[in-house]
């Protein structure tokens, strides 16, 4: 139906993927209150989550969304690792801003600085470790394309 | 700082609280990993969550976002019941569109029908009863201006 | 290595799969920060996992783990539909007891009631719809062993 | 009712607090569907719920309930980071074992290593820095009754 085409197509243009600016993307997440807890803040693990979101937008940005890794390429991205530091608490309602960079791109790896905005204040930073692996549970190298795309936005070692 | 001020401006206009159209509002969700379970589909209290964020954008368009409830009028919606059918997995990476209707206004409580659509399938279909509670915790007469609100986008009894 | 063995035997003893008594199976569930909100209570789809949790174990105990469905009969359930009441706000730390009894048992589905209790007060109360469900997708009947198992537990129609 | 009063009495001792041995704890942890993801494992996020929870039971075997942290002195633990590797993937089902142990104890802080386990492998390994907070939202000093108790269980530098 020609209606039905035409919302599906208003919709997806109205949920966001954020946008890539000078090697950072940007990804906007509103909190609510499935991710708060008793304590009246967002719940230590919840901002893995919103990390995560981040993340998966930013590959599809660069054309690698999750369906297109798994059937065009065999491999999904697993956490291997994360550091994370929570700095101030986030609240019910706030509009935060994940700043992601890429830090180090490995024959297999990848390393991405996860900062975690509210306005001009620091709520979180995390640096994650993920694994390319095939589907099938083993490592594998990164496919060249997928590599290509990274490295154009890999951040220069300061 | 003017920088951080104009990107700030930016975000806010990047995260969506959906639209009002013709007394349905309109939200769309991105499925991503955390509400995924090991079936391969979304887990099926993800839904109430992607429910509830979009309650809190409806009611954000009339005007009556959380904070304003709770330090205008001392007031929070609390869910009292849930009718809810899941009718077809969805999946990760699959953009949801969520389309609620206010159908019952009462003295201090509010129902609304939430469906949830991929495309031109509906996914899921909840009846959400909330109660207006004062957030000392007892019930109270939902406030005359968030009333008015709600009346105008009450959907008429079929 | 025995002193491993030991230890994990000690281990499977602790966590609880619960208790049958009378055709209602008895699981208690300890409320912790993550299934709370910034209500101060328990977010309300938090409830779902808990029942998930108790029919999980409840069919344990009649010889049934995901792990023997899935690979001796190449079935899951899924859930179809849920009508939850919630009732009163159960809070941090609280100790509940979700009292769960099957009350219909159908071809390829099966219906139970789920009365989540903290002391003497009823926190909510679920009826959850399920299907019986080949791993491939399909519905399909209930393994008559399964079956027979759940039939000695069906409550009678009052 | 008696009955009931029975019934609870029961329920309190089914749910396990695990155990504290030669300054470990231990803490018994089932997998449900709700901490998995469509990658078919468990939510690399959800391992720190898991550990929160085993966190709140070590405590409350040392006597320090989050009622009485809260109630007795004004207090609440906040986690101002972590460190995870994530080594092996957890399944659906699995029963994993959370061994903590006390590893710094500072004037307001305390860190805790909690390995997950099952069986004889190491499944994930986190490192939980944590902050005494006042409730009103301001460190403060570790109480000395739980300092007293901490102490106890702190491991000697290797």
């Amino acid at each position: 139906m020609a209606l039905v085409g035409t919302r599906t197509a208003l919709m997806s243009e109205s949920v966001t993927s954020g946008e890539l600016r000078e090697k950072i993307h940007h990804f906007p997440v509103r909190v609510y209150y499935a991710e708060t807890d008793a304590g009246g803040v967002v719940y230590h693990a919840s901002y893995l989550s919103y990390a995560e979101r981040a993340r998966t937008e930013m590959l599809r940005l660069l054309g690698f969304d999750h369906v297109r890794q798994r059937e065009q390429y065999g491999m999904m991205w697993v956490v291997r690792g994360i550091e994370a530091d929570f700095r101030r608490p986030a609240h019910l309602d706030d509009l935060l801003d994940i700043r992601s960079t890429l830090v180090y791109l490995g024959g297999a790896s990848l390393h991405v600085d996860q900062a975690i905005w509210r306005g001009d204040e620091e709520v979180a930073a995390l640096r994650v470790r993920l694994a390319c692996m095939h589907i099938a549970g083993r490592p594998v190298r990164i496919p060249a394309a997928l590599r290509q795309a990274l490295q154009e936005f890999l951040k220069e070692a300061d």
